[in-house]
């Protein structure tokens, strides 16, 4: 009656948890970020290693997608958004170049070692978002959220979201072999910057009421409860709008700050994300093909070169992104390292690209190589950049 | 690429989670059980009535046995095996009578009614297993648990269970049209017994190590980690070795109530079953197709009438083995009323003899309105019978 195999689903699920949780442990040994591990964990499980985690599969996407929702809802939760605005000069700036700049790079690349304009476009168009999910966990993992960094990095990578969405529709667009209207492009920008302004407009007179409402009953949960509703309402909601999920997760963390339970919340939402948010990590690394990155087959050749100068462009160019507020005194190389990785938006591009034919699957492999190599690289970095805030061993107050 | 719409996905989940916990709300306001408003929630929003919860849909089925597994969990976690231990006579006493009894009242409904003797063993091994699920939250809303009626309740659904999994693999068999053999059916009895001695010896030795081993690293969200996985690697276990997955959860509850994380494990999973487990009530409910209940369409007088007598059937067989255990002073009523449910265990009994053609579709209703009607009738009975301890304002500890 059910195609779905329950027991076998939960094994699978138990077995991935289990490797995210004992390779994060042991990154964090050696010094890393627990991410840099379940990432691992996510290649070895992966289709081209053991085959246990598949990324294709609707059950690791959803729960994957699920992870996103509430580590987006987490970060909100922790988002000072008058300190995000303090820094939205910084923040703006940052985004714009660090779009402009890994795209114009990428492009380049492309058309110098003979590839056609729509790759190149494509190609460049995946250097261009910044995964704010691995930066973000990085720096929360090193207790350094609240600094202003990372408030440039947090800020720059939601506006880089903004743009990633207008950039994504338009390469769909040119894919589809439509030319992009400067109407439309216009269009999807109002959107989502319409969308979050009206959530959050709408959201501060209503959340705060109805949090107020929903503790008369005392409910157990009901905080918890709530902001998942929330996050998974906007989550739609931002959809059907037509703009990116993850926005409306991360304003619904926003308006629930702004309520008297925000730290009740915060701990019932916590093992829900010791749950969900490690398959996202497993399964952004699942998607990762080890096979054609082999550098003893000379049939690889090509996209390593490729995917090493895709490397090269993409950590240049946001790395000198970094740089853009001049005026910024605080240490402008931890916000260039911290806009590098790509994660789960470059692998859109990628699998954008080849599901429209435009990258042949070696190209696909040197996207995806680009993808991991810069997820991969920021973690050490931004730690050796931005070493643990001094409260870095308190134990966790949700306690569970 | 993926055929699933995550958007739509998780807003259907929203939808089914706030539609819950209104009507479970709701249900409480007029005395009743939350879980009895969650079931409502569940016909509402089902195939037959607004269309938003399919419960033939693989997320709404992986989600709704994932609540399975956790409230199993949970249950375990409350459960102190030696108190169980201790009305193990009356438990066991209480399963045998509340098999054996309905499946032969069932049996002689369906003869008298014209019914062919596969459709009659079907129908009858349909009545025969309790929904530990429903009773156990009711019991748990009522916070009754700890009392002996609930403790004998809950052992005789428990060997309910591993009696039910016999019956089930026997009828699966017979529909198939294999003949049972005593071989046969004492294999299977001895895995699952075997099953749960095994895992509960192996993991006594095992699991309290583990889980001091874990909380050496002072990670946060750990223990709830490790019963997760515990859990949902146990569950994978018991129905490879040929036996429910319920099992493998329960154990787990169990052997973890013996570390010294219990009570952090409990605080760390309420959220994941606040989230979950709802949506298994809402999946039952789902699976209700109302058009067929429908009194004034002369096509369902048979199916009613059948339906009716199964449900007389299925009240007084398990209600007379409450009085089975004739020496116990405690209240047997209470015991007869917490084993009416039949929940979702009666619900894959009646989708198998559909699937194997024993059912007509008719039939199928009947038995899936005495499954209804048993769950819907126990809580407010229960409740009256059994009125809610002097605790039952207590706060949630776990706060979220």
């Amino acid at each position: 009656m059910h195609h779905l195999d329950v027991p076998q689903t939960l094994g699978t699920l138990a077995v991935m948890l289990a490797a995210a949780k004992l390779l994060g442990v042991a990154a964090q040994r050696i010094g890393q970020p627990a991410v840099l591990g379940e990432l691992v964990a996510g290649v070895l499980l992966g289709g081209s290693v053991l085959g246990l985690a598949d990324p294709t599969s609707d059950t690791l996407y959803l729960f994957a997608e699920i992870g996103v929702v509430i580590l987006l809802l987490e970060i909100g939760l922790e988002t000072d958004l008058g300190k995000l605005l303090r820094v939205g000069g910084e923040s703006s700036l940052v985004a714009a170049v660090g779009v402009a700049l890994p795209f114009l790079l990428g492009y380049g690349v492309c058309l110098a070692l003979g590839q056609g304009s729509l790759v190149a476009i494509t190609a460049g168009a995946a250097l261009t978002a910044t995964s704010v999910g691995i930066t973000a966990r990085v720096l929360s993992d090193l207790h350094r959220l609240q600094e202003p960094e990372s408030q440039i990095i947090l800020g720059a990578a939601v506006i880089d979201d903004v743009i990633g969405l207008v950039i994504l529709a338009v390469v769909a667009g040119l894919t589809e072999g439509k030319a992009p209207t400067v109407l439309g492009v216009a269009e999807i920008t109002a959107v989502a910057v319409g969308f979050l302004a009206a959530t959050l407009l709408v959201g501060w007179l209503v959340v705060p009421p109805l949090a107020r409402w929903i503790d008369r009953f005392a409910l157990p949960g009901a905080p918890t409860l709530l902001a998942i509703l929330l996050a998974f309402g906007l989550a739609w909601l931002a959809s059907v709008a037509g703009s990116a999920v993850i926005l409306g997760a991360f304003a619904t963390g926003l308006l629930l700050r702004r309520t008297p339970q925000a730290r009740q919340i915060e701990r019932g939402v916590a093992p829900l994300g010791h749950f969900f948010v490690p398959l996202f990590f497993v399964a952004v690394g699942a998607a990762v093909d080890v096979h054609s990155l082999n550098p003893f087959n000379p049939a690889n050749h090509s996209t390593l070169a490729i995917g090493g100068l895709l490397i090269v462009a993409a950590v240049v160019g946001k790395f000198a992104a970094g740089y853009a507020p001049f005026w910024f005194s605080g240490n402008k190389k931890v916000i260039g390292v911290g806009m590098i990785p790509r994660g789960e938006v470059g692998l859109i591009f990628a699998q954008m690209g080849l599901a429209a034919g435009v990258f042949s699957a070696g190209l696909f492999s040197a996207v995806t190589l680009m993808v991991m190599v810069t997820t991969f690289i920021a973690p050490p970095l931004l730690r050796l950049l931005f070493p643990p805030s001094r409260s870095a061993r308190v134990s966790d107050p949700a306690g569970g």
